[in-house]
């Protein structure tokens, strides 16, 4: 297989995969693919000894780093970020209402409580969800990426930063982004971005509302001719073929990989996923305070629920999730019914299709082996 | 172009078209493609007499006809269908605050009401909108509809009644059914389905939440080896090439149509369509009481609005709003800018892509060409 985009990253299937997990990244490269760690998570020291690894384990081939920039944020956050008030003025920004419901929350579920005083003290929680995703936090990121050999600097929320598309061009590294609308695009053109990912509302994580099969040839026409991925609804090789029939060049794919041999991904929630139909997701503000796509679970009921504060913007909601998840995650391990009913993450609509675990590697072969199948059986309709 | 479907049907190209205008049924099916009369709105009598004109200018070219069958309705519509109460006790069951809201919002947006009074004595507006909906009213359609020389007759709301098939059977016309996940197939060939319409969430209509991308493949292999058509968010060949890369063995088109020269669609609402994009839909239950997809206008708004006393179930809720929105439309027509704002149609996110009036047949044949060039695209990316 051979798209523009082949030519341009050295890869040999224009198959991207989206992981926080370096053994997903590296394990795609290797195929063939092209692996992108997902940095949100991670503190720059933290991002940097996961791509030093991924440096020792792909032998030069290709992969990238995706940064989290969001266009609009709480403002304590990026107070916190420049250092001004500190974790403090973030933390304070959450209402007390928000606390209590989640204490609530924990106690009808029989959920032992986080310690929060001592997250607040760490700096854990508001750290990994905070700081990072203001323009601030992004920037460390980015610098710490672009350090490394990577092939490619993605923004998976909002136009990039001139700041990340200078520092990414000085060195070479083309700079992608995700949309969800043909006016974004537009926008991400214009900001000098060399790869548009359109992603449809099908997806995982963060999307919007239109659909892959109406966004993709949308996006393809508005950035012409500006390579496009296609995102949302993508995780075998007929999705595939359905993506590159639609104008992409290839395609970002995030959820497939959440169940396989190497992902990080907690058991139970590993089960839930491989257990649930493509029914089984909601676009829920309850984990990061914008619309995310994500296994449907007790925790999104119940921010829908009547008892709900409401979710907040992000990063304070990101901050009240985060710190609630990491234990909910624990206990569920331990067996905790409550925990494990609560227990929930980003995922898209494709979940129903994710129903055994594999190895990433075989992931990236089967999907370009239905892919061949898919054209050939394309190819019988028309010669019929 | 040939799959099983175009073998079994006698067409040419695997492309449906599902619409309210006879005209566009015939010139589609005149194309090589196949024409679908969406029978709803009609009385019994009404549909015979489009039927006969269909007869009449296909020259025996296959066609078919989509009747709305839902599992769940308002119990005095059946009620009125049996002729208990009457038309009477349906209007009585619209409960007096949604009157009020009517009344309230025509006079908010300058519009001169729409004479209830007599459309009551007058029994069209219940008659067109309420007892067709029901297992009765479907029944009169089916049987003018089986009447007449059709190719196929397709169920557009749950499964289709014992009787419906049984009569369908009879006569060897093949049954078809639309689907919005995978559970609904299942259903759908237990009830002697012959063909299933797998309609993603971007479709015009009433929907479901899951993607054309992610449904088609799910679908495909849940009801293997019967055939698929594919529906939501399909208006151009890369989209058609597409759904056939995801297995399906057509597509199923239903917005493409609103646009064209031949649609009956109120002018004012055709240049909305025209001007749309993508993000200008909304799925809203203002209009029939169940989740469907139209374009958003100043009357979704205000159903889902605060003074809003929300939208009532099937069929009371289409009483409401197809005799309102027959005012609206008239009403538009005279360049009223209330009714303008008020005035809408269903119609999927594929709005964004229908940017000009074409002649039907000219529609099928710009898909089938641009699907042939998606196919040379995609046989050039693996031949690379």
């Amino acid at each position: 297989m051979r798209t523009d985009v082949c030519d341009r990253l050295g890869i040999e299937f224009p198959l991207f995969a989206f992981s926080h997990c370096r053994d997903v990244v590296a394990a795609v490269t290797n195929a063939g693919g092209f692996g992108v760690l997902g940095a949100v998570a991670y503190s720059p020291e933290r991002l940097d000894e996961e791509l030093r690894w991924i440096d020792a384990h792909v032998g030069g081939r290709p992969y990238g780093v995706d940064v989290l920039v969001p266009a609009k944020i709480d403002d304590s956050a990026e107070r916190a970020a420049r250092g001004e008030g500190g974790l403090d003025t973030m933390l304070a920004a959450v209402p007390e209402q928000h606390w209590s419901f989640l204490v609530d929350l924990f106690g009808r579920y029989d959920v032992p409580l986080p310690d929060f005083e001592k997250a607040k003290r760490a700096g854990t929680s508001a750290r990994g969800a905070g700081t990072q995703v203001t323009a601030r936090g992004a920037t460390e990121l980015i610098d710490v990426s672009l350090a490394h050999p990577i092939g490619l600097i993605a923004s998976a929320l909002g136009t990039p930063p001139p700041l990340m598309v200078e520092r990414a061009k000085e060195r070479g590294v083309p700079v992608a982004a995700l949309v969800g609308t043909a006016e974004h695009a537009r926008r991400q053109v214009a900001a000098g971005v060399d790869l548009i990912v359109a992603q449809g509302g099908e997806a995982g994580g963060h999307t919007g509302e239109i659909s892959t099969m109406v966004l993709v040839p949308e996006v393809v026409d508005t950035v012409a001719p500006l390579p496009v991925l296609a995102a949302g609804g993508i995780a075998t090789g007929r999705q595939m073929a359905a993506a590159l029939a639609l104008g992409a060049s290839g395609v970002w794919c995030g959820s497939v990989w959440l169940t396989t041999e190497e992902a990080e991904t907690p058991p139970q929630v590993k089960e839930k996923m491989l257990a649930a139909t493509s029914r089984d997701t909601v676009r829920s503000r309850s984990r990061t305070g914008k619309p995310a796509r994500q296994l449907r679970s007790a925790w999104t009921d119940e921010w829908e629920g009547p008892g709900s504060p409401g979710a907040l913007g992000m990063p304070l909601q990101m901050i009240i999730a985060e710190g609630a998840m990491r234990q909910i995650n624990k206990v569920a391990e331990t067996g905790n019914p409550g925990a494990r009913a609560l227990a929930n993450y980003f995922v898209g609509q494709c979940v129903g299709q994710m129903n055994a675990v594999r190895p990433a590697r075989q992931v990236v072969y089967e999907m370009v082996e239905e892919f061949a199948t898919a054209l050939e059986r394309l190819n019988a309709i028309t010669a019929g």
